[in-house]
C-alpha cells in the first residue's frame, strides 16, 4: 500500500460542511492502489463508561458509523474518493479511514497509519481520528440560489453597442473601424446602446450581464477609475444606468458590476491630492508611498505613459508596474470605508445583482470579509465573484467570495479543443479528463456550482481564436461549457464569431447580420436553451466513459433522479467511426440537440468536430 | 520519480508570508526519492516584449530566481523540503519546483508535471506556476513578541493555595484531604492565596500564569459560568483579582484568563430566563433550542445531573452532551456582543495579558474574527490562545488565534517517554522523531514560535503519571519541553511531583516541603533558568543526530548565530554506553546543566533516564 501518496486535510476541499448536518469527505490515494476505502465516523462525545458504574469513560467505538467511499475521479497519479456523512444531529464529527488494497487493511488517522487485522474493529485511540469540531451556520458557505441557473453575457461597454441616439463626438472612432484595442481608443459604446440590445441578450438565453467597469475613467477599459460614484459620461449617467438596470430586470436579466478596489486611476482626485500635497494630504495613507522622503513621481513624463518597467523607478505600490494605477491601501480604515461606501451606493440605490472584484487576490482577506458583510447585509442574494485566476480555496470559505472567475476551467478547454495553442501546452483527451477531474476535486461541490466559467474574456484570447477560427470546433467548447456545472459566461460576440488573440479581443460587436455567424449564434442559443430546460446540464458531477480506442472523442454522462445525459465530443478534423461505450450500445435515446429519436448500434460515425447530446430516462 | 507523493498547496503551512517581504515554501516528496529540489520564483508581472518594439509580452523567465530547497525534516513516508524566498519588493510571487532525482528533472507546477531536459530553462507557461498573489500587512500573522520568552504556570484556582486569611467555610474541605476531583468538591483555593505564592512562581522562573476559569460558577472547575463579569466569591472579588494582577505584573508575570464562550452554566440568568419564559424570553435566541414547540427541559431532574447521555433527550445544544452547559448561539448579534463585552471588560479594566479560549474550535470562525479585532484594538500585544486539540491551521491565519494549546506536541512526548501508556499507542524513538518532525512542518515557523506547549493540563493525566511516577523519567520530558521552541506550560504541582490519571489531576498543591519533591523542583527550575539564558532553547528548528544503534537515546541539536546546543535524552531504565554522533566525538563542550566543561570520546555512558545539555560556540 502506498501510504506516501495518501492525502487528506481537515477543513478545506477535502473536508467541508455541505450543510448544517452534512459533511463531505475526500481523500486521494495512489492510482489503482486500493480496492476500497471506508470512513469511520462518530460524534466525538460518544463516550461510555468502560464498565458498569465505572467513572472511567472511553470513546464508544462500537457506535462508529461505517460509510463506504466512492472512487469518484481519477487524475494522472491519484484515485480521488468521496463520501457524504449525514445524520450527525450534534454537528460534530470525528472520522478516520480504513484503506483496503485486497491484501491488507490500514487505518489512516490524523497522526499515523496502523495496520489492521482482517476482522478489524475501529481503533480506540481517540487522538488519531480527524476532527470536524462543529458545523456552525454562520461559517457555512452559502451563495445566491439563482447563480447556477444563470448564463452570463460579458460586455466590454465601449465596444458592445452605440445607440443611434447618442450625440456625435470627435473623440469617437467609427464603429468597427479599427480592431486594435489600444486603451485610448473609444468607439462610443454606451448604456443606451446596451439597453437597446437587452432583447438580443435575452433572446440568446442569457440571464445575467457582467459589465467590465462603467465608472468614470479616462481609458476605454476603465480599470483606472477616476470617480467610483459616477457612470462614465461616455456611457451615460447614473440615471441612464438605473434605467438600464430596470429594463434588464424586466427581462429577467441580472446585472453584475466590476469593483476595481485594488487600485484607482492616476486621475483619481485622492491620488492627485497626494501628488500635490504629499504627506499633508489627508489621503496620503490611502496609498502605499514607499519612501516618504523622496518625490512620489520623480519623472512626471513617466506618469503619462503606461507600461511595464519592473518597477525600479516606482516610489509607490501599483497594480503590476502600471504607474497609472496606484494601489489602494485597504488597511487604512478611511480608504476602506470610501471603497465600501461606493459598493454600498450602487448596491442600495441601483439594486445590482452582483459584484465582480478586480485583482481580488491582491487585496486583503480582511477587506473582503468586511466587504461581504456590508454588501450581503443590504442584499443577501447578491453574487460576489473574485477575479482570482488560480487555486482559490482561501477566498471561498463562506466569508469572502461566492465564486471566482474559473480560468482553471478555461485552460483545459482551450488546451484540449484549441488548435492555436503552443504545442507544449496542448492536452490530449486524457490530459483533459485528468485536468477536469482535478478541478472537480479542488473545490467543494457547492462552491463548484457557483463558479463563473468563462471560455474567454477581455483578458484572454477569444475562444474562436484558440480554435484556429474554426467555428465547428468552437461549438464543441460551447457544448462542453454549457453542459458543465457552474455559471457559464459568454464573452460578447463570441456567439456570432468574433475572434482575436489577447491583444485583439475587445472589438466592436458586429451588428450587421452579414458580419455575424448565424449558424454559430443558433448553436449557442440552442445550447443555452437546452441547459435551461435540462437540469442535468447544471449537475456538478460527471462520469467519463470510454469511446473505444479513440483518442479524440470524449464521452461523459451526468445522472440525477433517474435521468441521464450523455455528451459525445468528437474533437477531430476527420470523421471517424467510434465505438460507443457499452451502456450506449443498442439503445433508443433522444438526440436532444436535433430533437430526434436515435437508435444506436455498437458504433457511431462522428463527423469532423461533431457532438451529440443524448438523453435517457424521464 | 514518485509524483503521486508530491505535495504542495499555496496559502497555508506550505506557502505562507513570514513577513512583508519573505515567503516560506515547503513541499513533501516521497522519502529518499529526490536528490535536490529547486524553487523557481519571480514577480508575476515581470513580462517583457518578445522582441524589440513588439507589443506582445511574455513572462520573462530569464529573470527567474533559483533557490535550492533544504531537506529539512523527514517523516515516516516523506522528505520535507523548505526554502525561504526573500527580496520580493513588490510582495507578489509566482513559483514552481524543479525536482531532481539524479536521473531526471521534473517541473512541478500548479497544474501539472512536465519532464525537463538536463540543461533546462524555466518553462514559459505562466499558468503552471503557483501564485502567492500579494503579501498584505493586514493579513499577516502576528503575535505578541513576549510569548516565546514566556514559561507558563497553569493554575486550577480551587486547588492551588488557600490563604490563611480566608474565612472558614463549612462547604470547604480540608486542604488535600481528598484527591478525587469531583466537580462539586471545593478546597477553597483563592486569589489571595495565589497572590501569596507569586514569589514562588517567579522563583520557579515562570513569567505567565494561565488560570482555568475564575468567574462566578457553581462548580469547582468553573467551566459553567453564571456571571462573566464577576470573580467567583469563593476566590475573592474583582478587586482582589485586580490587586493580584498588579502584584503579578510587578513580578514580571503575565496573566491569562479562560474565556468560556462556547457555552455557559445552567444557572446563568439568561438561560434561566429562557427556561422560565420560553420564546418570550429576550434571550431565547442566545441559545440553540431545537424544537420550540417542545419543552426545553422535559425532565427537570435530568437538569440536576451531569453526564453523557448521547443527547437523545436534549432539546437544546450543549457542550458535549452536558445538560448543565447550554451552548451559546454566537450567530446571534446580541449574544455575541454580550460575550465580547465581557472579554473587553476584563481586558480594559484589569489589563490582563492573554485569553485562553475554551472549546474554541466549536465556536465560529466568524465570532473569533470579531473577538480578535475587538480585543487587539484594546491591546495589540495580548495573547489569544485557542483550546483546539488537533490540526488548527484554519484558526491560525492571523485573523483568529495567535496559537493553540498544542496537544499535538504533548502526545509524542507522553507516548515516547511515557511508560504508562497503552502498548499500541507507545512510540519508538523513530516514531517520536517522525511525529515531532511532522509537527514541525504542520505549522508556519512563526506560528510554532507562539504555540502553547503543555506536558499536561487539567484535561489530561499528569505527566508524572504517564511516566509511571518515575521522577527521573519525568525530568526527560521537562528537558524536551524546555528545549523545544514555543511557549511551554508547567501544570501546577508537576514541578514538585504531583501525579495522577486524568480523573485525579486537579489535586491540592502540597505546600508542606516534605510533600514536595525538591529534586524535581530544582531540575525544573534549573531548566527554566537555562532556557531564559540560552536563546537556542527557544529556536523552532532542530536537527536529529544519530546515536549509533541506540533505540532509546535521542540526540538533537539546535543552532543559530554560530552557537550550537546538543541535547541527549537517554530514555531507558538501563545505563548504556552510547556511541556519540560524529560531530560530538572528541570535543570540548560545556555541560550546561551541571556547569562543567566536558571532554568527549567517541562514546559516552548514559545513566538510566539521564540527559545531557551540551553547548558549543560562543
Amino acid at each position: 500500500m502506498d501510504l506516501a501518496s495518501f492525502y487528506h486535510e481537515p477543513k478545506g476541499p477535502f473536508s467541508y460542511a455541505y450543510d448544517t448536518e452534512t459533511l463531505h469527505i475526500r481523500i486521494k490515494t495512489k492510482k489503482d492502489d486500493l480496492k476500497s476505502v471506508t470512513v469511520l465516523a462518530m460524534d466525538p462525545f460518544n463516550w461510555k463508561p468502560v464498565s458498569k458504574d465505572s467513572h472511567v469513560y472511553a470513546f464508544a467505538v462500537d457506535m462508529m458509523q461505517r460509510v463506504e467511499m466512492k472512487k469518484e475521479y481519477v487524475t494522472r497519479y491519484h484515485d480521488c474518493w468521496f463520501a457524504e456523512l449525514t445524520g450527525f444531529n450534534w454537528r460534530r464529527i470525528k472520522y478516520a479511514f480504513v484503506l483496503d488494497d485486497g491484501k491488507e487493511c490500514c487505518f489512516a488517522g490524523c497522526q499515523r497509519f496502523t495496520t489492521l487485522e482482517r476482522d478489524w474493529t475501529p481503533p480506540k485511540d481517540y487522538t488519531n481520528y480527524y476532527n470536524y469540531p462543529y458545523i456552525l451556520e454562520e461559517d457555512l458557505y452559502a451563495a445566491p440560489e439563482w447563480v447556477p441557473d444563470t448564463v452570463w453575457y460579458q460586455i466590454f461597454p465601449d465596444r458592445f453597442n452605440r445607440s443611434a441616439a447618442a450625440a456625435p463626438s470627435e473623440e469617437i472612432l467609427e464603429w468597427g473601424s479599427d480592431q486594435l484595442d489600444g486603451n485610448g481608443k473609444k468607439f462610443g459604446g454606451n448604456l443606451q446602446g446596451i439597453s437597446e440590445k437587452l432583447d438580443y441578450i435575452r433572446d440568446l438565453g442569457c440571464t445575467g450581464i457582467y459589465f467590465t467597469p462603467l465608472f468614470d475613467s479616462p481609458s476605454s477599459h476603465k480599470y483606472d477609475t477616476r470617480d467610483y460614484f459616477k457612470i462614465d459620461p461616455s456611457f451615460g449617467d447614473n440615471e441612464t444606468f438605473g434605467r438600464m438596470v430596470e429594463e434588464a430586470h424586466k427581462r429577467g436579466i441580472r446585472v453584475m458590476l466590476d469593483a476595481v478596489f485594488n487600485h484607482c486611476g492616476y486621475e483619481h482626485p485622492f491620488w492627485q491630492d497626494v501628488l500635490k500635497h504629499g504627506r499633508r494630504s489627508p489621503f496620503y495613507d490611502y496609498f502605499y508611498i514607499l519612501d516618504g522622503d523622496k518625490e512620489i513621481v520623480p519623472d512626471t513624463e513617466l506618469a503619462a505613459r503606461e507600461g511595464y518597467y519592473f518597477g525600479e523607478h516606482l516610489n509607490y505600490r501599483t497594480f503590476a508596474y502600471t504607474e497609472m494605477m496606484p494601489k489602494w491601501n485597504t488597511g487604512n480604515p478611511a480608504a476602506r470605508e470610501y471603497l465600501i461606501s461606493a459598493a454600498v451606493y450602487w448596491t442600495e440605490r441601483y439594486h445590482i445583482d452582483g459584484w465582480r472584484l478586480d485583482v481580488a487576490n491582491e487585496v486583503s482577506h480582511d477587506f473582503w470579509r468586511e466587504f461581504r458583510k456590508r454588501i450581503k447585509a443590504i442584499r443577501s442574494d447578491i453574487y460576489i465573484l473574485g477575479e482570482n485566476w488560480l487555486y482559490s480555496n482561501p477566498w471561498l470559505q463562506g466569508d469572502q467570495f461566492d465564486a471566482v472567475m474559473n480560468y482553471e476551467f478555461t485552460w483545459p478547454v482551450t488546451r484540449f479543443f484549441g488548435t492555436n495553442v503552443p504545442a507544449e501546452e496542448q492536452y490530449t483527451a486524457e490530459d483533459f479528463q485528468y485536468a477536469i477531474n482535478q478541478l472537480l476535486v479542488s473545490y467543494p461541490k457547492h462552491v463548484a456550482r457557483n463558479m463563473f466559467n468563462p471560455l474567454d474574456s477581455h483578458d484572454t484570447a477569444r475562444i474562436l481564436h484558440f480554435c484556429g477560427d474554426n467555428t465547428e470546433l468552437v461549438k464543441l467548447t460551447y457544448v462542453f461549457q454549457l453542459t458543465y456545472g457552474g455559471s457559464p459566461s459568454i464573452y460578447y460576440g463570441g456567439e456570432v464569431g468574433l475572434s482575436g488573440d489577447e491583444h485583439h479581443n475587445r472589438q466592436c460587436m458586429p451588428w450587421n447580420p452579414e458580419e455575424q455567424n448565424q449558424d454559430l449564434y443558433d448553436t449557442v442559443r440552442r445550447l443555452i436553451g437546452l441547459r435551461r430546460q435540462n437540469p442535468l446540464f447544471k449537475e456538478i458531477d460527471l462520469e467519463w466513459l470510454s469511446a473505444g480506442e479513440s483518442e479524440e472523442t470524449v464521452v461523459y454522462k451526468k445522472s440525477a433522479g433517474g435521468a441521464t445525459l450523455y455528451v459525445l465530443l468528437h474533437n477531430s478534423a476527420d470523421a471517424a467511426v467510434v465505438k460507443l461505450p457499452y451502456e450506449l450500445q443498442n439503445r433508443r435515446l433522444t438526440d436532444l440537440y436535433n430533437g430526434l429519436e436515435l437508435a444506436t448500434a455498437s458504433e457511431i460515425r462522428m463527423e469532423p468536430y461533431s457532438f451529440l447530446l443524448l438523453a435517457d430516462g424521464e
